[in-house]
């Protein structure tokens, strides 16, 4: 190890990630340095309360709350804080000083990611993001690079673990949300406020980096659609069942074409996360318990799949260690740094103009000449109709008319967005239909 | 465009892959100038023969036979020619002259990979493969840069798309080998010479470069044990999936620990490539198809998997001209090449050091007592049974005892393969054993 230059290295978070990083860095170090071409010296750790309780075993004298101070002389500096400030100021800090930054923090880089590029640019360093968006799966460098001879078409990913755990459950199990999210949260797998989790939050943060990078585009969070799984029930998960599909909370990334409005090529983007139909034979239909998956497809490779812990500190902790070898070596090997590539500023479009098939289910009076005036509103709507099951119920909603009622379950033909909620207003509005008991878009057919 | 840079950019081969690179590298010329922040300029494109038939509309006068000259004063190198000579010394005077290369040519890089990587290192060069391991699946930069920071336990990878097409449809088809293998060459899936697939020297190429990578050691080709396909049949399907277990043609990369008489760490690794069985629950049993996937379990980031097409001449072009961006970006950004990071060079142990669990099935002769013997053999030869189970057989094979003959499945606990082995022959010649049926690995329990 002798031969190696060394290289100053700030962690500024101790949480479940940082304490990881911390601890890895110093038992792996010599295999580390084999990796990198240099000693990876952790310099300091910065916290806000020097005496909160730590489950490690790291040195008192590591410990700062000075991080500023930390920084400064730093070659490579890993913000492992979360939140935005003082997260960005800090790293703003590093870049201007010369540091090679590192960084799992998705809100950061959703709500303020151009300017942090901008700033490494300038200066000529780079921000290494790989744990950001899918945890310990390696996204990032296969977008940003493998993948950047091609033309990325579509992303649907699974990149939340707390969401695909509630569902995979209620989908096993035939269990309601709400029992599955109490024991969830007991059992360590959702927080006690799981709002950023089951309401999508996380996931579009997640959906913003994606399709930035994907599309090489600044994607602001604001442009993302964002639908949460609180509204998911076992009847919906039964449903989904019988008609051989699951249903996945979904960050979909698309590229759409034809959109003579949004850019003067036609090409523009769209970024969502909702619940969504897949079916049982898609490979995201796999993806149980707590893990994420990407499934991407482009242009020229295909369809591919990466698959695997989305958080764990530990497993995110491998994410941040492989970004800190990579700012290392480009450290040790000189040369500027290669920074975003040019932007192609696609322009993002609205939910609206988003073209998907959907499964439609509706309570309707079960007399004669009311599938006529659904197909009649549906066809006026320009919502073509692929499958239709309708069943008897033998529990109407109340008010239904006394002939009783039944289910019709309506799967369509791609439409757009704004065409098929217009005509599910027009169908709740019809007198015939009872009661809409969901719209769930279907995607990967 | 007018802003950047020009890099000169020689393609070495014209076959299914390297005509999609051309063809891609002129018609996206403007994106890939973005991503690169370089005009990439093919100046020509070296064939052994000008007047081969060629499916497409490439420029006549970017052809020659004159590789050495083309060479001279390229910034970028792709070679695509395959086989080792003159595609090694090609490479190496590209190299040698300043490129930066990028190379699908996995014979190449199994057999003379440390040359080729000297010979960058030696002068600041770097060579990029991502196409060589897995077709148009990004498993290269993960596993040389994402994971760099981790410490990857066992690779097990479906790195052989005709294998795995043919396993896929015995299993889902109940036919036979040679039916399939028929059928997939009449379809296109299998060369009119399968023998690199199906004798698994393909997947021992992949195997050696996976290995390479993820245990930072040079793993010659000839210490890659090797089994093909061709002794799968129908009996031994169905036996597999009355299990619970799939066949898949499995490339097995493997840490091993406790091997003192190997290295002073005890630390050493296994390379092998064999059919074997795998749960149904397991992520690699639903790659279908000519589909490949790489299964990597790491230290810290757990399970992972990388899914794709595996060949393909448009597939695997993307692979490739992900490298020649990276190529450019790395030719603008200055600085030495990164290169292969510090070897560890784990000592490759030979097959009979592995340790797994084992299904065998054995013919016996339906008497009293010949469970016994079995069992007994099996304890001495330090073989543990895990789960047995006997039939009785109505066509008994020639020679049978008069008493009948029985199948008996015995699953067992993990074992050293040579001890499995030496009980095995035990088995064959302890009089009571009529034939020893099958014996199949059981790889990711």
């Amino acid at each position: 190890m002798t031969d190696y230059r060394r290289l100053r290295v700030a962690l500024l978070g101790a949480g479940a990630v940082g304490s990881q990083v911390a601890a890895l860095l110093r038992q792996h170090s010599a295999e580390l340095a084999d990796r990198a071409g240099a000693v990876l010296e952790l310099v300091g750790i910065a916290v806000r309360d020097l005496d909160a309780p730590r489950e490690t075993d790291l040195p008192r004298e590591l410990f700062t709350t000075d991080a500023e101070t930390l920084i400064v002389g730093s070659d490579i500096v890993i913000e492992l804080m979360g939140g935005i400030e003082p997260a960005r100021s800090y790293l703003l800090q590093a870049i201007n000083s010369g540091a090679d930054v590192v960084t799992a923090n998705k809100a950061l880089l959703a709500t303020h990611g151009p300017e942090i590029f901008d700033a490494a640019d300038q200066v000529g360093a780079e921000v290494y993001y790989e744990a950001a968006a899918a945890g310990a799966i390696p996204i990032i460098r296969p977008l940003r690079d493998s993948l950047a001879g091609d033309r990325v078409q579509r992303i649907m990913g699974i990149v939340n673990g707390t969401t695909n755990y509630i569902l995979d459950r209620m989908d096993k199990e035939g269990a309601e949300f709400a029992d599955v999210l109490a024991d969830a949260q007991a059992l360590g797998y959702a927080e006690a406020d799981p709002t950023a989790d089951v309401e999508g939050y996380d996931a579009a943060q997640k959906a913003a980096i994606l399709a930035s990078l994907a599309f090489h585009t600044a994607v602001p969070l604001d442009a993302v659609h964002r639908e949460g799984i609180t509204g998911i029930d076992k009847g919906m998960m039964d449903a989904a069942r019988k008609a051989g599909y699951v249903i996945k909370l979904l960050a979909v990334c698309e590229r759409l074409t034809g959109e003579a409005e949004a850019s003067a090529s036609g090409e523009a983007i769209s970024v969502r996360v909702y619940p969504a139909l897949v079916s049982r034979e898609h490979p995201l239909a796999s993806v149980h318990g707590a893990n994420n998956a990407v499934f991407v497809q482009a242009e020229a490779a295909g369809n591919l799949m990466f698959y695997g812990a989305g958080a764990g500190g530990v497993q995110t902790a491998s994410a941040v260690l492989g970004d800190v070898v990579s700012a290392a070596r480009r450290h040790i090997a000189g040369g500027v740094g290669v920074g975003e590539s040019t932007l192609a500023n696609l322009p993002v479009v609205p939910i609206g103009r988003v073209t998907t098939s959907y499964q439609i289910t509706l309570e309707v009076d079960d007399q004669p000449g009311v599938l006529a005036t659904v197909a009649g509103i549906l066809s006026e709507g320009r919502v073509s109709i692929a499958t239709l099951e309708q069943t008897v119920i033998d529990d109407p909603a109340p008010g239904a008319a006394d002939g009783g009622a039944a289910r019709l379950v309506i799967g369509t033909h791609k439409a757009r967005e704004q065409d098929l909620s217009d005509t599910v207003d027009r169908l709740a509005a019809s007198g015939v239909v009872e009661r809409v008991v969901s719209v769930l878009r279907v995607e990967g057919d």
